[in-house]
């Protein structure tokens, strides 16, 4: 177990991780967290001994909140994140050689979600857990990978509904549109999760990278679209609208618990 | 709001367009409506206020039939068809800048369930929709972009059994496929689709057309395969399976209210 | 009806073979099945009349069992399957003329299961089919175009959990999945595929042959990652892992009826 997390805690046992994201209030996707997310992939890369990788929250309103908004309000603070380890983050954990499943509870959004999307596997708990990409509603958009996963698991239409209306999708909806793996009876999510990590963590590890490498082999050829996802994003960070919005967003009360438990309204009502 | 249009009607407010299709008895895509399709199109490709599109039909048991099968019967009919503007008339509207929703209440068929599939979010009536491909009991086959978009959407095993059956689907049916995005109690669809529908035309235009551009370029590519269904498509024109099926369908009542509520059984019966 | 099968019986009426595996005690997939299914290819791929395919089962608990564990602990047995017909024989019915159905009861597992991917149409019955592949449990992993198709089905997520969680999956998971086209009552399966069956095989060829070849014209372009699959897969053949899980499984009464109702139990039990 190594010491010096602030904003997450990990233990282990038999080949498997079990990373808590514990960062309050509402587990926001800032620097402080990020940095922490870098220094465990850093950890878990050179880690032979964990075989798989399960992310939950303490905090059973909020999984992960969205990126921080002060981004849009703040040059520096984007110049900050621009030259640091956030920009890649997500992609460098879908290369992680160990299997990484989420455990979702409570909400998860805009970054926070775009996170999920780059982990191997994801699991939510019936009638207590959100998926929501609010980023349009702030004048940007998913642009850390999420126009490019969300339509490999969801497909174009229910994408672009996910993504243009901004709006929270309770779990029974994220697996019926392919978002998440599957939904279980919030009693059920734990024992399932434990279950299928530490059975896969014991599978004979040369079948388990052989098979990873087949299906990752047979995937459909997708554009490489992250530069031009870049190019569309980065003019929109300084546009009047995303800097109106979050700065209003904000005062209203985000990233505050009050205020993100519903953000999807407190954005509504609070945009000029 | 412009006039002129016969089979059809168009409403906007607040950015949003709503097309009625009104072309009695069945809507059926025949010259008529394809040529107010085709003006609709043209007006809204240079329409900067409209940003939502939202299809629905006046008539409770007929979205949209399927397309006159008189191309079948009469080579005048097709050889007018082909040089008229409803070849491309769907892929012109794929390329919309609007957002574009279908709400479908009654039955969509044919040339009609492929215009339903270019465009992009699809909605429908629980226990008051239906869905079908019935141009293979015809001696033809989906060549207007349903061969091409349906595997897109319900893959390639659900795609093979709705084109080589001809059957009708139901909307629940028609969402666990993947077909529609969603399937609404029928009171739930008018608020929700109108909800939608606002709600992404007042998001940030900026936001909304980069969001669209980034999902759009992260698409796995598809073969250019257009010309390709034509090519497959044409030589059926003039088989006489093609001929004999349509002409029996037509006698017994196809492109009727009557003949159009179980059109797959009546093409059974009357195929000779 | 072809005299000389030992595995399987097979009959036809009006355009549809019904392919029957009948290869007591468990439908394991060996030389003698393998044999058959060649045989049966070589007659299907020069027949005309038959039309569609239907593969059931004779034995309401084993649809079709996995390949035989023999080739993981006896090397001659893997050789002469490597010079024998099974090596390519799934392509070669994806590559059948005619339309193939499969008619799940009972389980599917292992290679059974990879060769179900390369039927064209999945349809299983509710409480009564069971879906697997158990490989990696076994130190091998689903080789046999397995980590290519279920992918394509499945998503990548949902496919890395099958893969290596090597659990079994009832049919209404498997249908939620999308790993067949759907799960119906079993008192309904009989006749939902028969009639399909048999619609189908009525359908004008011509129309049947220009659908499938445009939507096979349509499908994303998939990487061909046969050779990298199986260049993956077969130093694990020799591996100690899968030898030594395969002898611990054989004795423990793998491919025996008791011993294959619960597989994935027998297999964890048995691992050294």
């Amino acid at each position: 177990m190594s010491p010096g997390y602030t904003a997450l805690t990990v233990r282990r046992e038999h080949g498997v991780a079990v990373v808590t994201l514990d960062h309050p209030p509402v587990n926001l996707l800032d620097t402080e967290l990020i940095a922490d997310l870098d220094r465990l992939h850093a950890e878990l890369a050179t880690d032979p001994t964990t075989r798989v990788v399960v992310v939950e929250s303490a905090n059973p309103d909020f999984f992960l909140a969205h990126g921080d908004l002060r981004l849009l309000t703040d040059p520096a603070a984007l110049d900050a994140y621009v030259q640091g380890p956030g920009l890649d983050l997500f992609q460098r954990y879908r290369a992680l050689p160990q299997l990484t499943i989420a455990k979702v509870t409570g909400r998860v959004r805009g970054g926070g979600a775009e996170f999920l999307l780059h982990l191997d596997l994801r699991y939510a708990a019936l009638g207590n857990a959100w998926f929501g990409q609010p980023e349009v509603s702030l004048g940007i958009f998913p642009g850390g990978g999420g126009t490019r996963e969300l339509p490999a698991l969801l497909g174009r239409a229910r994408a672009l509904e996910v993504i243009l209306s901004g709006q929270l999708y309770d779990a029974a909806t994220a697996e019926r549109y392919g978002w998440i793996d599957r939904a279980l009876p919030a009693a059920e999510l734990d024992p399932f999760v434990a279950e299928l990590a530490h059975r896969i963590a014991a599978q004979p590890p040369a079948a388990v990278a052989a098979a990873i490498a087949a299906i990752d082999a047979a995937l459909p050829a997708r554009p490489d679209s992250a530069e031009r996802e870049m190019a569309l994003l980065m003019p929109l960070f300084t546009s009047a609208d995303a800097i109106d919005r979050a700065a209003a967003a904000l005062a209203a009360g985000a990233q505050t618990v009050a205020g993100e438990r519903d953000l999807e309204g407190l954005i509504e009502r609070a945009t000029p």
